[in-house]
């Protein structure tokens, strides 16, 4: 099967759809759980099928390195080599070499870099990039972009952004000469950048919708800019990209940003925050955030959302988290991300419930209304 | 439900049953997975009820530290605390004090030693044993025995033994005194020691009988002595313990020790070699032990055992577990725990089946035969 997407619903600029992959559809919006080395941490792929995740975000970076993606590929590609049969995309690797890899360098032809694993030496290169997901076989992957640093200023954001979209270009090259041979139903996804100027995202938007991809995908934001400068970026780039392709913001956010994404038109999102903050001991709720680390929760009988249905909330009281985090229990991690992952991809399907029925605003102002009047822990 | 035990079927020595608790019944010969801390490590207690463990080992030294056995009490007892709601045995807290604890002291009146987390200082007497495991609220408590070191003297193993039996005493003077006020389906099991020495298995079995408890244990084996002397040790003991009542080996041991020890007359087993050994990468399999971690797995696409139907086993190749493994990913750990916990449960589980036909003989032949023929991975 062939890549698609269909929209059902709108409201506003909020829009229900589905994405159809070489492994299965997606209803949007979707929340991709993190994946990064073929496995979201502490959860087993039953439990994220259980709790109704539809697509995986691997990271290319991590899975190049180890095991490598020709080992992958000769186990049959990521799917059969993780043992999960539905819906992957893959990141093109780029933002791991800047965020982690020591000793870069960057040109034009593409990131020099050694990996943190050995400190060997390798070049990522756009066309690179491509191979390697055409080795893991993912059902969406994504062109290499220049990742800047935040702040920049104008001219270096110009400048960067004609460099990742030289890269798109070839990335696109290389995809189109390469995929009918090795993933015929493989869609390649090209990246919005241009920081957090709005000029720059127009143009770079126009431009990579000229290159023409599957879809398109915003990048560089949720770097460390106001909340409110990345709603206006989203805001002022999904109007100049095609309403019949799926959008997505890249590596966001917090559930509020999920609604306010939607809101300006967004249909996907990955982050690492419901499965890192887990692991740290923040539990997101229909009551705020908790840290179930606090003293308070010592003899608290109550579940961590009482409005929540997930296993941890059916079957664990906020004392037996706060015990097993304090006692360092593998399980800790476990029963923490099981629920904050149910709570993000629960919330992704009362805002597409919300759209079914023309009801996203009411939607909206009611998930606000209930967050300001949250506590939230330290 | 008071506490019942029922021989349903014999083949020489070994015997197959249903032990009663005020939590249910399990079927015996049966495994205890240790869930030290109130948590079996990297499993939740769904994984273990779909996987058959009918009764979870707890350990009462840790959960007295921490978060303290009154806290537990005060949330309604162990079961409650940590939702597990089928049978609880609990250690006497001993074991650990003698493994754990930093500058112990052991005198007539109990134990007294520092808590391995903080420092603080305690006093474990028999009494008190009894009292905490009372405020846990399991269906099964043990007695405070010494843990005499491996190896022993025949009189230094006698003193201990002496000793032993007067702290068995007392305990039980306590758990009669206090268990109809606090739980009148508790009941109590002895602990038979003495060492590598068949006298003093015998007379510490018979005098232990003496004092009457609702059923026996033998302890301080497993602590280093040769496997053909544990098997005697046991082979000595179970004849000199009523055979209307289960018999508990502690802390034993490899599969091959759960059958040899049932074919000499033992019900019950805790060991925590299937979790330990997991999240060190060592898997229990059909075809011998193998570790995880050896680069020959690396492009092996069988399940770690093929003839097991475990989740691990339906789902993940020996190349994926060995990749989630050398990458550090918490749910290797899961992964591996649920395969080796469903291995020892179904070896018991193969027992069982083949006491009810009559078949146990042959089952323990075919087993050490297939042993005889593995190889182990170093």
């Amino acid at each position: 099967m062939s890549f698609a997407f269909r929209v059902t619903h709108t409201e506003g600029a909020a829009r229900r759809g589905v994405m159809s992959t070489a492994h299965g559809d997606v209803e949007t919006p979707a929340f991709m759980p993190v994946g990064t080395q073929g496995a979201v941490k502490a959860v087993t792929h039953r439990d994220l099928e259980a709790m109704g995740a539809e697509i995986l975000l691997c990271n290319t970076y991590h899975l190049y390195l180890r095991p490598g993606d020709e080992l992958i590929a000769r186990r049959g590609g990521l799917h059969r080599f993780i043992g999960w049969s539905k819906p992957i995309l893959t990141d093109s690797g780029g933002y791991q070499v800047f965020s982690l890899a020591a000793r870069r360098t960057i040109d034009e032809e593409g990131a020099r870099f050694q990996s943190h694993l050995d400190g060997s030496p390798h070049l990522l290169t756009p066309e690179k990039a491509a191979d390697i997901q055409a080795n893991l076989g993912s059902d969406v992957a994504m062109v290499l972009d220049e990742c800047l640093a935040h702040p920049s200023e104008h001219a270096a954001a110009r400048a960067s952004m004609g460099r990742t979209l030289r890269w798109a270009k070839r990335a696109r090259d290389r995809f189109l000469e390469i995929r009918d041979a090795t993933n015929p139903g493989q869609a390649q996804f090209g990246i919005v950048q241009g920081s957090v100027f709005p000029d720059l995202r127009e143009e770079s938007a126009q431009r990579t919708v000229e290159i023409g991809f599957e879809a398109y995908a915003i990048g560089g934001l949720s770097v460390g800019e106001p909340v409110d400068t990345m709603y206006e970026m989203v805001e002022r780039t999904t109007p100049c990209l095609p309403a019949d392709r799926p959008r997505y913001l890249m590596g966001t956010g917090t559930p509020e940003d999920l609604v306010e994404s939607v809101a300006r038109g967004i249909d996907l999102f990955d982050c690492v925050l419901p499965t890192r903050n887990a692991r740290n001991g923040q539990l997101f709720t229909s009551e705020g955030r908790i840290n179930i680390k606090n003293a308070r929760y010592a003899e608290d009988d109550r579940p961590p959302d009482p409005a929540c249905d997930c296993y941890t909330c059916r079957t664990c009281s906020r004392a037996y988290l706060r015990h097993l985090f304090a006692s360092g229990e593998i399980n800790a991690a476990t029963l923490n991300t099981l629920h904050n992952l149910h709570f993000y991809l629960d919330t992704l399907r009362r805002i597409r419930e919300s759209l079914t029925f023309g009801r996203f605003e009411k939607f909206r102002l009611s998930f606000h209304r209930s967050l300001s009047r949250q506590l939230h822990d330290p």
